[in-house]
């Protein structure tokens, strides 16, 4: 069986599995103050092009948006979001466990655009019984969305700009960031991304790493104590080095970009022979999450070697499912499902 | 430096990183639902002598305390602890951050009684104002202590039985849990936990994990739904079977035990030197937490050379110290230790 | 200034307002614990024929929806309601700050139908990544509903069954029950709300008290340590028998019908003279709340004299407002917008 | 049977009841934005001799105390308290519902010190694990206590100074601050309180009125969006001039401190009888709660005619009990405790 799940089905590159046993004995302090997340918070703070980040290592993606989450809101505000997104859907209500609502913007292909920010506030604002209403206190993208897609370097800097203009931080989900970086259709940098939100995460555990995610807070006022807020919500880890040592060897030599290039060259590879075939897409195909809308039939032959989630029904024939390759998708992978499809 | 801080500052048992390098190109499913934590399950239920358990792997101790807890009490009710209790004191109140208040119980060595849990609830049953005053809803102990100490078997069994009597699930946070199964002092077995509590966790990440603790409900009741109470709480790991690989290799050939028995012969090394040169201890020793008197010219000295923790003044010239081995303390440190000392 | 705004712009009914000052200096127990709710108490479980009810008297709507919400959801579960239901919407994410989310399912008219209830938790079983996704914990519905709408005994007695089947509580949020239960369209009886549901509210505030909601629990397994929520949520009234006082009042003579059946003979002569004149209706009026579209130069005009609520827009000349008898609504002031209109 | 039991057994001032009957007919907005409501604000802001300040009305003091508290802390914060505060002890968790930890600091006579704040702080910001542990947020103190004690202007000043010194909002629960205000051995103002904390409340409850509390706000910095707190944490009034009506007239002529001081005369004249008797006092007997030391037999004997507390043995033959006066009480009742005595 070969999967085609997601992109966390395998374990990690091989450089962190060697710094692991490389520093094995190694005695250092717990809790993410030792020399290994020091030096990976310099290194992200490199690729980011900017010092004045904060850098903070959590274990997992729904840990990181629910502690930041958490970490900015006032207890009346809630936090605006595509209705598909990840914490308005699949995150076991971890954000309303903190005590506020998820504010859902309808959303097609899983992106929202400054316009439906802009609206949602005004909204808020003029409603005579505004003191009723859970109030906007910050905005929750994901990039790459849920859906696969992008957002373009113009639409993030008109949600920045709306978001400034609100005083409504802006979050960035960025689970499978490499992903959304290394695709031939994104034209942001991970400077931008140090620049244009006040707080995102580089998802470690979908790229190259066993679990991990980095959160970087750019806004200074966002900053204080967010230490507390990781410790309180269970997301310090006590041999916090183990975070550390995984960013280092992300971000040593270009590998995070390095291996989600590969990850894109393999969804580009499937994504050709896809259209080629002439299949067509739920979801634009931009990064490595693929949509593609297939016979019932065909499903049920791929089914046979080939693991993978259907997505929904498009008509009684045709169901639109998911492939999604990662840092370690061998290309002999592609290569098989391209020939069985 | 040697440093005696803590039992987190290494790394892991070698045979982890072996299987974690063996499995890495191994495609399995996430959260929890793959084949190595399915065998990690099986090998704890058979360690536990108890098939009927359910076993789950969670990331880090205070994510541990805090889900089992709020998965099990209701809003109007608090956990009961010592007031030295982990919980109350070290985890930035991650338990009232899910609503429910410690009820802290006074204790001089980090063990609480079943004279004090059936005190508690007593008074508040016959307080005339109790429904203004949070309901006692579980026990929380910790084995072994925050200060070193263990219950013993009719210690544990007395706080269960009260605990039946009152119909309060019993709660033990086993975060060194096999330090304490490896005191020479001790007479519980890990069969005796599965057997005399409602839930516990025997930790990882301070007995030879990189992280990971596994938390076992004994208690049918208490079963339910608890992985989306993992989820919730954001300990879901989606690459879960790191954990997984990590209590599979922990758990076979008896290795939990032998590296926690080599701990205490660390442990048990020290306290004889330190008894022998007649220092007196804090609080008395029997797991691999120490905690010495010693006079604050010499607590200068060894600074040079050692790091560890000061834990309180005794008088104006002594100083109580901690001194912590754990699964990976080379017999060399132990005897430079003893050799300052 | 007549107001037409809400059905909560004036005092009480004068009875209570006598019964308060008999009662000014007679010295009772607190906190719900004296002779005059007891009485009250006895009168509801008369009216609603059921002995075996609990009744709790708290100060208002949101407060008896959120305690009553909070008392019974496990943390993962969430609440199925209308989306325009008030949890939802207007009470500035009070369920949420409990920590569950509102799962909210599409609505024309404020209700919702068994199917959709059934379809929710089928989804949530069905769902491969159902341990993600709030668990679907109870069923809350407003009778009347938001919009003045009203369920039917069938749809009710639906609505239970299905909640029955997939073991959720159904709670009926009643702030308006009196109105609901006058209306000529209504078929059903204060009895089929205490055999119907699990738990409901008869609203006082809006319905003839000074302020105060009574919560009837049906369902023997919710009722135990109720008091203890009410107090943890703010809403236990020191001096209780403030509100034993007005529900004795209430459901002495009848009179919580007869006010009820007031306000109906009032917005039946409005819906009549409405009607008469050709306008349209947003929502089918059935209870006091009545939402007629009108030429946007007539709401100019009637707002000199009169105060409402405007709804939405219906189309570039019209809009759909908001006219609401109460039980204290006087003949002439309807008789006054009759003709106005 | 005479009640002592405490000072909520009673109904409310003459005035309140006829200003209730002569405004029952008007029509006003709701939620607290009617004439009685300004005016209201306005007589306290008068009182205050304070114009900046923000009143609001809630209905009781478990929810204003909740109401403010979580409104000011963020998540990793706690509130210093005395550990007999009635936020610590008779809230049933409230504070910690709305996820803070209360920080209880030992009190013997209800009060707490700048030095024991200052410490706390200090101790908090010097502990190496600081982040580990819940961050001093606010501090509360109640006056009276819950004890009958007092603050003095010199012990309120220092507190509030170290608050400024810490930037810890300092919070006073005034749910009988009339009394404390009324006592001889008082040396502090109204408008001192709205001088010398950051928000308080001034107790309607136990002073007065049938129920109600109003919140000052003296701070600017945590004014803002406190209405959604309201309305959020169900404290929101839909006829909210209740309240407004309540404190327009015991703010009128004086009467909120006429009526503190007739309780606190006849608390006098059974303080000066108790002491004539030679009755020792637990607390010192300063406010309208006196905690006198009686024999066991006297107490048997009082009990057939007189309902009030037991406080706590003392020794095997004599118990403290609680005797509380109010602004209703007459002097017969008085009288006749005396003669009993």
């Amino acid at each position: 069986m070969i999967r085609f799940d997601s992109d966390y089905m395998e374990g990690c590159i091989p450089e962190i599995l060697e710094a692991l046993s490389r520093t094995n004995s190694e005695q250092t302090p717990g809790y993410g103050e030792d020399v290994h997340c020091d030096h990976a918070r310099q290194l992200i703070k490199d690729a980011c092009g900017n010092q004045n980040i904060d850098v903070h290592f959590l274990t997992g993606g729904t840990q990181a948006n629910m502690t930041v989450i958490a970490s900015i809101l006032k207890p009346h505000q809630g936090v605006l979001c595509a209705a598909t997104g990840h914490i308005n859907v699949h995150e076991t209500g971890a954000v309303e466990a903190t005590g506020h609502k998820c504010l859902p913007l309808p959303s097609k292909d899983g992106t929202i655009t400054a316009a439906q920010v802009e609206k949602a506030v005004l909204d808020h604002i003029n409603d005579e019984s505004f003191e009723h209403i859970v109030q906007p206190g910050m905005v929750y993208i994901s990039f790459p969305t849920e859906n696969g897609t992008l957002y373009t370097k113009q639409q993030l800097t008109d949600l920045y700009e709306t978001c400034r203009r609100y005083d409504l931080p802006l979050f960035v989900d960025g689970a499978r960031l490499g992903y959304g970086l290394g695709s031939k259709q994104n034209d942001l940098t991970l400077p931008d991304f140090a620049k244009y939100t006040d707080v995102f995460y580089i998802g470690g555990t979908k790229v190259g790493a066993l679990f991990g995610e980095a959160v970087v807070f750019v806004n200074d006022r966002l900053k204080k104590d967010f230490r507390y807020h990781i410790k309180q919500r269970g997301g310090m880890l006590a041999k916090g080095r183990m975070l550390g040592i995984q960013f280092e060897e992300l971000f040593t030599d270009n590998r995070y970009f390095k291996i989600s290039r590969h990850a894109m060259e393999m969804a580009e590879l499937l994504t050709d022979a896809l259209k080629e075939k002439n299949y067509e897409f739920f979801y634009a195909p931009q990064t490595n999450q693929l949509f593609p809308i297939l016979p019932n039939e065909k499903i049920a032959e791929l089914r046979k070697q080939f693991s993978f989630h259907t997505w929904c029904k498009t008509d009684d024939s045709h169901t639109a499912v998911r492939f999604v390759t990662s840092f370690m998708t061998p290309k002999e992978n592609v290569d098989q499902l391209i020939n069985a499809l």
